[in-house]
């Protein structure tokens, strides 16, 4: 019996999805992109889970398609039909309530990158290195260029998809493609940082929000504005944020459930 | 008698407009928002006005929306009308057609923070601090994320959101959410600097280029190219336009009426 | 007979275009784009080329219109033809499959930073110096903020927009205008070693990913994974490709003939 792909932990409303073939790279294989598919669909409905943390094991993050298994069936449906896979999750991971955040040690390159810019959040370890690579073996990087391009500016991101060629931390932390960078023994640490601070506040504000962050951005700024309101109206009218002003005028905590 | 909620005055073809309930934070009230939104009307129609200074009295600029207000009339038609009311203000400050720039002490949170980042240019104090701090009372800055996701990168607009973390004004500056940071009592040279540039240009292609700016980011390229040329061209035929290209050929000072 | 306005040598797949008139920092003349457009339209078809140096003589890059030909012309159908046919220039370049890279030295000013906004990527050296200065003269940078605002964050946009102030090569790097600055004596070695990396590529990944990346950026993000997917399993199905993941199976560089 094969070991699972991906494993997931549970810990106080933080969910730990770990990609799980370290010693390969983790590659986001069809085996890896169905069970990573099949747990973000689990997380989305599951209530008690706040946070998400994609983490990955052994030396690297994940380093992109499975090459070999893309070479062994060199068929246009098929290579469309994973792209299409591969597209659902990454957009699973924007649409669901909870926040993602990406844990990255060792590289991310191709898919992995794009994995990193498609979460909510990512913290990197100060060894971590990034690139989309894929025009390296004459397959432009299509698909994490749609995640590369809304995260940093074009042409960083133009001069990335035409050389392969890495960024380090530092550089990713710069450019806004992560949001943290630590010595990897710190990486867990700052992680609860933030998971801590986002399981500080009610679940409906975060999913509310989240929901509107990606909506808006892609709409003019009227329209943007007019959904916004109508969102913040809807967040105020909950018991949650009628609570939490409460608690705010009269200088006390909040009482939640969260 | 209340004192005025904002306070404005002219110099020079500068008028500058000062948030009034410093000893508050210069929550934007009701009372706040109705009278900043007929100044700004006032002013997009006062041809003798060239540029605008949005300021606030005290030690923070602006600390958003008026929780305690709010909580009094906990009603759903009520908060969307608050919020219509505040996206007016915002946009407006875009669509007018002089440059408003943000000179900003202290704390800048939530719509304070939106201010800002509606604003055309800002100037920040070293000790000003910017937060989209709502989701710390359970309501997420829904309204203030349309403006600071146009100013910083996706994951650091999100992390400022799901946080509610400060940010410092050098990490602003870094960002693109302020222009310039400069001592406290620097703050008046400074902004006295850009405004002295503004006034030295022809107000016809500040209008002008204000207008087209904010239309053509929102378009495709082709359609913004399209309607950059329009404008250029008919920029092109104004008599200061004219006057501003035959003074540079023959290497003197532009006689204008600015 | 006059010299030309656009020199143009080809080297191993890369040509080099040289604006050639230094002497007047390379005006835009109708002259100029017109000889610049025929080049560049060339080129797009030459399967020889496989990467573009927009290059200048002189002292200076390029400083934009030339505003002595536009004066004497006082007529808006006039106006509108030529920043036409400069926008069809700078979309050309984005359209064409080639990446082009500008080479900049000194100054690079309204329609000449422009240019370099519109290229895939942009070395500059360390003296280069960036400005949108049309609104010194009363003539607002309306085309060259098309470009612009898609490569810097929106209030330092506005910032050179409306004070027509001048960035250093070294804030233009930090802020995502060029992607390197070296020594001025290093910007060949430099521009090579970018030349080099893209001519190891396969050409019809690199004209794939280049049309794909500025299609997908105008989209909202689902139909550009949809777009990005298709275009991906596509150049997948190329036998450059297969030859490069083959090549990488079995841990030899791939046989290509690029």
């Amino acid at each position: 019996m094969e070991k699972p792909y991906v494993l997931r932990s549970d810990d106080g409303g933080v969910a730990t999805l770990t990609l799980n073939r370290g010693e390969r790279f983790n590659p986001l294989s069809e085996e890896m992109l169905a069970e990573l598919l099949a747990a973000f669909k689990a997380i989305a409905q599951d209530e008690a889970v706040r946070v998400v943390v994609l983490a990955a094991a052994g030396k690297a993050f994940c380093a992109g398609h499975d090459l070999k298994q893309m070479r062994a069936t060199p068929e246009a449906a098929y290579y469309q039909k994973l792209f299409q896979q591969c597209s659902k999750l990454m957009l699973l991971m924007q649409q669901m309530p909870q926040p993602v955040i990406a844990r990255v040690q060792g590289l991310a390159t191709a898919a992995g990158c794009q994995l990193v810019a498609m979460c909510d959040l990512a913290v990197a370890a100060v060894d971590a290195r990034f690139a989309v690579s894929g025009v390296n073996v004459g397959l432009f990087c299509s698909t994490p260029a749609v995640a590369l391009s809304r995260n940093v500016s074009r042409k960083q991101a133009v001069e990335m998809l035409l050389t392969g060629d890495f960024i380090d931390a530092q550089t990713a932390l710069q450019r806004g493609l992560v949001n943290r960078v630590v010595p990897q023994d710190a990486l867990d640490a700052e992680i609860a940082g933030l998971t801590a601070s986002i399981l500080a506040k009610p679940a409906v504000a975060i999913a509310m929000g989240k929901q509107l962050f990606y909506k808006q951005i892609e709409m003019g700024i009227d329209a943007a504005y007019q959904l916004a309101g109508q969102t913040m109206a809807c967040n105020m009218m909950d018991d949650a944020a009628q609570e939490g002003v409460q608690a705010f005028i009269e200088k006390r905590a909040p009482s939640w459930k969260v």
